[in-house]
């Protein structure tokens, strides 16, 4: 057996998001179908670093699985991407040590998540940017971002949804970069609760909007409460970037 | 009864071409099925500068349309878009002399074709681009767009499905402009015949891999023989960006 290490994109536009559901296509679905028909209809289990949810982007998630297969390392990529539909790209596949789990193993992530702004939505970016039309201070939302930067009990900033007890988490940083028409959130972090950036970029939208001060960030936090936060931006401007491992 | 003249934006990705078909979903059934909502129930026809591909998508596509409705014409961007499904945008629309006619007074129309070199198809751009992962001179294709410009009898370059006797047009201007992982080409001319642009983006691409001479072109030309010319690049690729009109 080997241990197998995948790295992937894939456009969540026509996927009931990552993990495997009762109904609707799933990423994960997909790619266990596409091993199965690599391994002579063997099921293959794969394991990945987390869930993303419906409509949300991935432009670097990472699984990994084990197979008894004898295929060259080389000749997996395009093995798999044969078996994968054209909204899944592989982009890197390597042989991982016997022990490594990409989800356990995971250091940090980081999520970007891009807003488009203008008068008019631009229907070729529909699929992956927030039309966001109002007038926006990014000198604000910074100001806000620095409060949840570090060591936080983020239930605030959490679904009801969650399965996790443990709300705790660490923000490393937080970019908020304005290109032409549009603004980009980068957020790294040992680990996100669900919808959590998706809840922080409504709250920072709205600050930026002035539709609530840089310094409520500060009380939402220590309120623990989901209903003092603002609204959750919609999954589509949202992309899984990168998954940090040591080395 | 006006006349409104109006600017559209679409993603062709989901529609059967511009032109109403027997079967599948066009961008004029979505907008004449539009008007008629707002009509109440009368149908409206439209007139386009001329019709568009399956999978062909434009920026700034021209109808007009006569309308008795004493809507002010501020009111009738929202009022248009609230009809229209979400692939298709208004860009503009104003009221034209009671003469002007969005395809019998075209000026010059421009198109762009956009293409994604590199080793792996970019999933995020796969309905905009064309991947076409070959190494390209981009010095011979402009030599052998250079044949192209002024005016010819274009045969050679037009699919056989055209319904069109006169095969003479003028080109303007062919631009190709590299950008970092995508080239770019940009025609002008005073109108293009059926499969034109691609057959002309084809040609020009395997000249640019060497499989043809860029001088190749001058032969083709006056062969008046499809088969001649190159492949037909795929319609994904390819955007009506502007029609011109005099004033």
């Amino acid at each position: 057996m080997k241990r197998i290490k995948c790295k992937i994109a894939y456009d969540g536009t026509f996927f009931n998001g990552f993990q495997i559901q009762p109904k609707g296509r799933t990423v994960q679905a997909e790619i266990e179908n596409g091993l199965k028909k690599l391994h002579k209809g063997s099921e293959i289990k794969i394991y990945a670093s987390g869930r993303t949810d419906t409509l949300v982007h991935a432009k670097g998630q990472v699984f990994h699985f084990d197979t008894p297969l004898q295929i060259p390392l080389e000749r997996w990529h395009n093995a798999l991407q044969t078996v994968l539909p054209a909204d899944i790209s592989v982009i890197e596949i390597i042989e991982a040590n016997d022990d490594f789990h990409a989800r356990f193993d995971v250091v940090s992530k980081e999520y970007r998540y891009f807003v488009q702004r203008g008068r008019r939505i631009d229907i070729f970016r529909r699929h992956y940017r927030y039309f966001y039309p109002y007038q926006i201070s990014v000198e604000n939302m910074v100001k806000a971002a620095n409060h949840c930067l570090g060591t936080h009990d983020f239930t605030s900033f959490c679904s009801a949804k969650t399965d996790k007890e443990d709300k705790v988490r660490t923000i490393y940083s937080i970019d908020i970069i304005e290109h032409e028409d549009e603004l980009e959130f980068r957020f790294v972090g040992d680990g996100f609760l669900r919808n959590m950036i998706r809840i922080l970029v409504g709250t920072l939208l709205e600050v930026g909007r002035g539709r609530r001060n840089s310094e409520d960030i500060v009380a939402v936090l220590s309120s623990k409460d989901r209903e003092r936060a603002g609204h959750t931006a919609p999954g589509h401007g949202l992309f899984l970037w990168q998954v940090n491992y040591n080395n």
